[in-house]
Parts: structure tokens; C-alpha cells; sequence
């Protein structure tokens, strides 16, 4: 399997987690030493371990977008080792409506993702109307 | 030339841009309509335009990393309209020991970019020693 089809079969559970917060076939797809980086606190920086990603994601659903996040792709580049979704996101961040665009790289190995970094672009939290 | 031969040419412009202030080869790899977004104010969102631009990154240079931000390269993915650049980027922001992580992505059409969007990781700049 192509590399991009390894990590489009992740990042569609990747997805279906933020959307749902049901992250068990995601966290099925990460290497024992799954490392990952993301902008903001508590997780802030270089994270290491599936542990440490279950803890991330089930956080991510549990208090931050409790009625999940919902993302559209809009780009995807590859190479030999990494591919990176260009995604916008929509949903509400601690019951406010959010939007954001976010640039989401996954390191494949074999059939599963190794590496995970997250980049955010306009940092915001709309205003309710 | 291929795309990534294309933005490989901008980005050692670009990196020479952050580095010196000198962003005259950038500009000129620009085409009328390039637009960009970038994640904080004074230029948050969407911009479109070469004078938007201009103003922007000599804004970056002449206000923000006045002494130079340097940028070393991770990663390049691509497609066949855009070439994505994992950098690491380190200098001083308003005179602060500053370090971040970025995916910059370039859309290339023929021998000009035509967009960019930056997307920022760990944000954050570090105490002076």
C-alpha cells in the first residue's frame, strides 16, 4: 500500500475521532513509539508515545470540542515518508463557535502512522452572533 | 521546470528574505494576484495582492525579526500545484530569543507562486537566559 493511501485511511479515522471522538481505529493505525507535536497547552511541543496520544486525543474530545470538530480537506502533498493534509476546521471550542485552518502531517511507516505535527493558520475564536 | 524546482527557487528567496530583509528575488517570483494568509494580527487572515504582500514581509523584516529569522528546512512534500516546507525557524522576535516550528506552503503556477500559507506550531518565544 502507497504510502498516501496508509495515511488517508488514518487521517479519514483521524476525522472520523475529532468528528465523533471515537478514536479506537485511529489509535489502531499508531507505531508503539508514535511521537507527535502540537501548538497549544497541555500538549504543547513534542509529545512521545501512544500512551501520551491517547490521553491527547480523548482530551481533545472530551473538553475541547465536545461536540466534535469537523474537518474538509483542501490540499494534500506527499513524499516518500510524510503527507500533509491542508484542512480547514469548523465546530465549537468549549461551546464558541470555531473555525480554523490547520496544515496536519503524518510520518507513515509501513502500514501505520509514526510521526503526527500539527500547524495551526488563523488562530480565532469566532464570536457567537 | 517542475514545481518543486519552482518553489525551491522562492523559498531560498524567501529564507534569504527573513534572513536579510532583502526580499527583492521573492517579490519578483510573485505573480499579480498572489494572495496569502498567515495566522496573526497585523496580517491574520487572507491577503491578496503583490502590495499587500510587500507591505507584509517588509513588516516581518523592518518590525518583527529585525536582526534576521533563519529558517532551516525538514521536510518538502508536494503535488502537483503546491509544495509544502517543514521549517524550523529561530532568531530573535522583537528582540526575544525566538524558535518555532512552520509549514509554508507555496502554490506554483508556471515559474511564479501564486499563494502561500503559513501555519505555525509551538508558538510561543523563550525567556532570555
Amino acid at each position: 500500500m502507497s504510502n498516501i493511501a496508509v495515511a488517508t485511511i488514518a487521517f479519514d479515522y483521524f476525522s472520523h475521532g475529532l468528528a465523533s471522538g471515537e478514536w479506537h481505529d485511529f489509535f489502531k493505525m499508531l507505531t508503539e513509539d508514535f511521537s507527535f507535536s502540537f501548538p497549544v497547552a497541555p500538549f504543547q511541543g513534542h509529545n512521545v508515545g501512544q500512551d501520551k496520544a491517547k490521553q491527547f486525543f480523548n482530551y481533545v474530545s472530551q473538553q475541547v470540542f465536545t461536540t466534535g470538530l469537523f474537518l474538509t480537506v483542501e490540499r494534500i502533498t506527499s513524499n516518500e515518508n510524510t503527507v500533509v493534509f491542508e484542512v480547514k476546521s469548523q465546530g465549537l471550542m468549549f461551546d464558541k463557535p470555531y473555525t480554523n485552518q490547520a496544515a496536519i502531517s503524518f510520518d507513515v511507516r509501513g502500514d501505520r502512522i509514526c510521526g503526527y505535527r500539527e500547524y495551526l493558520s488563523v488562530i480565532y475564536i469566532k464570536d457567537a452572533d
